[in-house]
């Protein structure tokens, strides 16, 4: 299960009454933070969201409002009395961001692990009671999977996919059929092969076919790309920037390298994702609702994102 | 006349209802700012203060809560398409600090004017509109005077005061006893030698005795010190740290090289201040309010600095 709240909303710059745009996620009590702008820790404070427990933060790209927030929260952070590392993931120039970073926080009480612009996807398991990224190449095998995809944006900026893989049906009645002792069917559950009475039995003959698990895809700043289709395809939430709700501002979108609403629930459309979540408008928007029809027409099933929008995604 | 906001009163992290402390200060519709933590430009957004004519930061140390604000509010400041350079000053470190924020924002429409560590006071004056650090020798002429302080923190802390010089009063009367020509008299009024008809005028013939400015005072973080007696003395306003309001916490304050409530009341009264405005209060303290006896029992007038204060200082 994947319990996210959106911390913030906005895009661009940080507004009275809309922080900006960032997500938390929480998986079985630890946490991955993407997006960190400024009054990060405050939109945290809002929603009672404790800070010792981030494991990982991802950074879709080096502008302010997605960054200026991380001095302050790694700070906090290290007032909790964190002393298990962090890892930050963060497309090309993460080591010189944060050597930037670095100059105005000399002294944390935990290390900082960073892993620039990977583009192979990343096991991520709980290890130590902490969420790491593991060196286990079978992915399946891993609590959860994150993937990256480079977006179209004005700078080097990644899109994020998280995917929590679900075990096929375990069959007991198959099991006692074979005559396979109790003490073996957890083995069987996870696709282990088992030796028994000079036996051999393939997990295959107690489970049933591959089960889709959960998917969540974070995506901004970006114009819309055809290659997207296929990375948020089947989500169960699709969270994607809509920097302008007003369709006429198509040729901002177009020179700022940003989507109108109606771009972005193309893209849910067409990727046959179950939910879109709005984020990342523009300050200059009052109510991103007034906007709503533009997506809902394309895509019916959008929410408009706002600080502290929570939900649950679980396995269907 | 001086018109300034404490944009926020709190210390170490902000909470959910109270921004770091910073304070704005109007000058004849030019701003100088003190101190820029983690949201210090939402909280000019609350107070509907511009962001396009901040022509000097003043920075008094290097802790988060007092910078972590810079990089969006410079960027942010970037926005509002201003050119002209801005000036920071700070203490030793500046520049290796703003080398550091720098790589997060390496597109500015401005450049940036760095003084550090000053320890002679500096003539500010309204020059091409904008405010800047004058090179004039007699401070006297400038439209302020800003002097600074080594305070006693944790690290290299700077407090600053800031001084309005007013001119002495002109008699026109005896300006006319004395036959000088109008057309001469402004001249007389800045204390310049006038020649007229072979006689020489000194101004002290039309001109008063010396008249007290104003003077504002900013003071955190740090224990008390004898030497800021006189640093602070006579100021009309006194914005001092009070980061414990709780007598008992005394030890805390100590040890964290800050002050209790009591003891900046203690500053204000042995330095006659008009008025003294607590700020920095620590995070823990929900609401400072019940600590003010603590002060005000020593310096009756004292006021409990709150997010959004703002006061008018003009001559007496």
């Amino acid at each position: 299960m994947l319990d996210l709240t959106l911390l913030g909303s906005g895009g661009g710059m940080p507004r009275v009454n809309r922080h900006l745009s960032s997500m938390i996620i929480n998986y079985k009590g630890r946490k991955i933070l993407i997006d960190c702008g400024e009054g990060t820790q405050v939109a945290m404070r809002k929603v009672h969201s404790g800070f010792k427990s981030i494991d990982i933060i991802c950074i879709t790209h080096y502008h302010g409002d997605h960054i200026f927030g991380l001095p302050g929260l790694l700070a906090t952070i290290g007032n909790s009395h964190r002393t298990e590392s962090i890892t930050i993931i963060g497309p090309i120039g993460l080591k010189e961001i944060m050597e930037g970073i670095l100059v105005m926080i000399p002294y944390l009480p935990y290390d900082l692990k960073l892993i620039e612009c990977t583009k192979e996807s990343l096991g991520i398991n709980v290890s130590d009671n902490i969420l790491e990224v593991t060196k286990e190449k079978k992915l399946n095998k891993s609590n959860l999977i994150l993937s990256t995809i480079e977006l179209d944006h004005s700078s080097h900026c990644l899109g994020y996919s998280i995917y929590v893989p679900r075990k096929p049906k375990f069959y007991p009645e198959k099991a006692i059929e074979l005559g396979i002792p109790k003490e073996f069917w957890s083995r069987l559950q996870i696709g282990e092969k088992i030796q028994y009475e000079n036996k051999i039995y393939n997990s295959d003959k107690v489970l049933g076919g591959r089960r889709k698990g959960i998917k969540l895809s974070y995506i901004t700043d970006t114009r819309p790309m055809d290659t997207l289709l296929n990375f948020i395809a089947e989500s169960d939430l699709f969270v994607c920037e809509g920097t302008y709700g007003d369709n006429l501002d198509i040729e901002k979108a177009i020179k700022n390298k940003h989507m109108t609403f109606e771009e972005a629930a193309e893209l849910a459309y067409k990727s046959n994702v179950k939910e879109l979540l709005l984020t990342h408008f523009s300050p200059s928007i009052e109510d991103p609702n007034i906007y709503k029809l533009n997506a809902k027409t394309i895509f019916n099933n959008t929410i408009i994102g706002y600080d502290g929008y929570r939900k649950k995604l679980t396995y269907n």
